[in-house]
């Protein structure tokens, strides 16, 4: 009889947001005429850009035509989309990143799970804690983070570096050296940023004890302070230790587009392996691009028209998550986050765990936000909202807490 | 200093259609007077059909305004695609798979990549020889599959199941119980198909035995003949066996546009483990949905404009399947397949080995097909060429062949 990857066993519940989807669905349906504002999955609300759109319409029309037609992608994008990237993304930055270190594909979701896969499976991790749940998910699918203690929600073989109001929210380096530590920067719930020096620390940890670092930067568009890197290459020496996760669904609303990219340096090496040219054999064996008009739609992120509209559009939200802020702290909430991030992290009311200020919020303001401890065990007695509601909605759901 | 995983070191080469597109740009570079013809990778050559981008251009404008805009997808994908496959592809062959079995995604490459994850690290697997090489590579660089032979291009820990002349093609039954069993049919690249009752045998043995069948029929839309099952769930108790795998590159011209599906029945379960829960977890955790638009896109390849230009589109594709089948006959090669399946599969001539013909025709004929070794090691002495080039290049092809 065959055996099945018991790892998937020792999962506590189900994916952080598909538990949400499940009780928000089931209060609507007891309570059909509630009007629900969410605030929660931190899924975008603005239509893709017009200039997205147009060259979403263009690439369509290639597809219909056999002279324009395009079959299969290269294996790890287009050229053109790589080439963009590599020029506005890095290379604008003094980031010396070149086309061919970029790996396009459907989602930083889909590489943030996938990248534990180049790693020994007695590999240890460390995250910051709260953080985005896939890190540490996929990590236990693959069987690395040892046994799960119900009481503390914390796994024996992985190494927490809590981020709380004590360290403002700034994690302090690992006790014990892990083999990968994933940063999600500006961070996912908490908003927390780090500054170039502080970062440069990470970095310079990382190459001195052999660790690779796995940094998120999903949401380096909402970055507003001037000394705060949108890229780890900006850090000396990050090429020989740090992958780079990107995602379109954030600065461009590709939520249900489906795009991203990730950056393996050819300098990141383990003796003489290139993880680059793992990472290419992963993405050229498990994967097979992502589509053609989608990628057309990446490179008009970066037209002038794109980026023209795309910064209204992240002023758009960055203002949803000042009224966010704003009306929280006037309502007597403590709140963090909403500067350089679209997320604004506040402490619970009184003494209420997160999941306790989850029903509360819904069933009485029926406002979907998204408990802390979903994060991570240090994320308890915090709640994130984020700013990707429309302005209508994010005010009116200030009006109902405000009220409560 | 942290460790990779070292599996990968183990694959030989790079992956099989990588090593290809190399060989054909090198060739290029050097004859850039040279018209070559592309009948190797599979390919399709052939516009999407009218339906399909009028369903995308529809689904790009509703991106465009925010009240009809779409963010994150369902996990498992929108209930409109997975009814009209439902419907479609399954209940109109009588066979009892529900909407909520079946699950969306970026393709049948990336799901027959990951699909082992749900196994546990020590199953042993069987692949018929010749077959599409992404099912021994996933398990390769999982660390399933033991030592690699140079000598006899073999995993030591792989069932292989040869389908050569000698047996028409058709695998015997394994003679060691495997865990998991990957079946392609219509097979790639040999083109061969199972009859119903033949295929109900591998059903009863899995049944029998505790093994999975995971079945690819991403070439289902080209079977011709009545008697061959579309589907694994025509037969009787593969609902308890019996993983499908399915594209839409083929029968829709997705292969640039990204859509498949996976179905794993409800009833499929090792002791009280449900694989479909597992999938839904791994989906859910490790994947972030197809696109909208393209989701759109596979719903119109359902529609009854799509079904009827489709229709058109398959028999296109099979004219040039004849086309080769014939030519080659008549220049005295020895030729299978093409039937029910878009791929011809010949013998190559004067003993050369695969790669050998690969690099004569490639220099001769300038026609890029490709080599039966890279597909297992009873392909060795065969040759693969698809139907999926348009008509003119096709016949240039083979009066090309024939001329040699």
């Amino acid at each position: 009889m065959f055996q099945i990857n018991d790892n998937f066993q020792k999962l506590p519940g189900s994916y952080l947001f598909s538990t949400i989807a499940k009780k928000v669905a089931a209060y609507q349906e007891a309570n059909p005429d509630k009007e629900i504002i969410r605030l929660g999955i931190g899924d975008v609300t603005q239509p893709l850009a017009p200039a997205i759109i147009d060259a979403l319409h263009k690439a369509v029309d290639e597809m219909g035509n056999a002279a324009t037609f395009h079959g299969y992608a290269p294996d790890l994008g287009y050229e053109f989309l790589r080439k963009a990237i590599s020029d506005n993304d890095y290379k604008a930055r003094g980031c010396d990143i070149s086309a061919d270190e970029i790996f396009v594909s459907d989602g930083a979701k889909s590489d943030s799970a996938n990248i534990q896969e180049l790693f020994s499976a007695n590999s240890r991790i460390a995250v910051t804690d709260p953080v985005y749940p896939v890190y540490v998910d996929s990590n236990v699918m693959a069987g690395r983070t040892g046994t799960y203690d119900a009481q503390t929600e914390t796994w024996s073989n992985v190494i927490y570096m809590p981020s709380t109001a004590d360290n403002g929210f700034v994690p302090e380096l690992p006790k014990e050296v892990p083999d990968m530590i994933y940063l999600c920067l500006p961070n996912n719930p908490t908003g927390t940023t780090l500054k170039k020096e502080q970062l440069q620390v990470w970095v310079d940890y990382a190459n001195k004890n052999g660790s690779v670092i796995i940094f998120d930067a999903a949401y380096e568009a909402y970055i507003s302070e001037s000394d705060v890197p949108h890229s780890i290459y900006e850090c000396n020496g990050a090429k020989t230790c740090a992958i780079e996760l990107r995602s379109f669904s954030k600065n461009a609303g590709f939520t249900g587009v489906r795009l991203g990219f990730t950056v393996v340096p050819k300098e990141l090496k383990c003796g003489d392996v290139s993880l680059h040219a793992m990472w290419a054999r992963r993405h050229g064996t498990k994967f097979n691009g992502a589509p053609y008009i989608v990628q057309r739609a990446g490179e008009a992120v970066y037209s002038d028209a794109g980026k023209a509209q795309l910064k209204d559009q992240v002023a758009y939200y960055m203002n949803n998550a000042k009224t966010i802020k704003t009306g929280l702290a006037e309502a007597g909430f403590t709140v963090y986050g909403g500067v350089n991030a679209p997320y604004i992290w506040l402490k619970t009311p009184d003494q209420m765990t997160s999941w306790e200020f989850f029903d509360y919020l819904l069933e009485n303001a029926n406002v979907v936000g998204t408990p802390g401890s979903g994060f991570g065990p240090s994320g308890e007695g915090y709640f994130r909202l984020t700013a990707f509601g429309n302005y209508e909605n994010t005010v009116k759901a200030l009006e109902r807490i405000k009220a409560l």
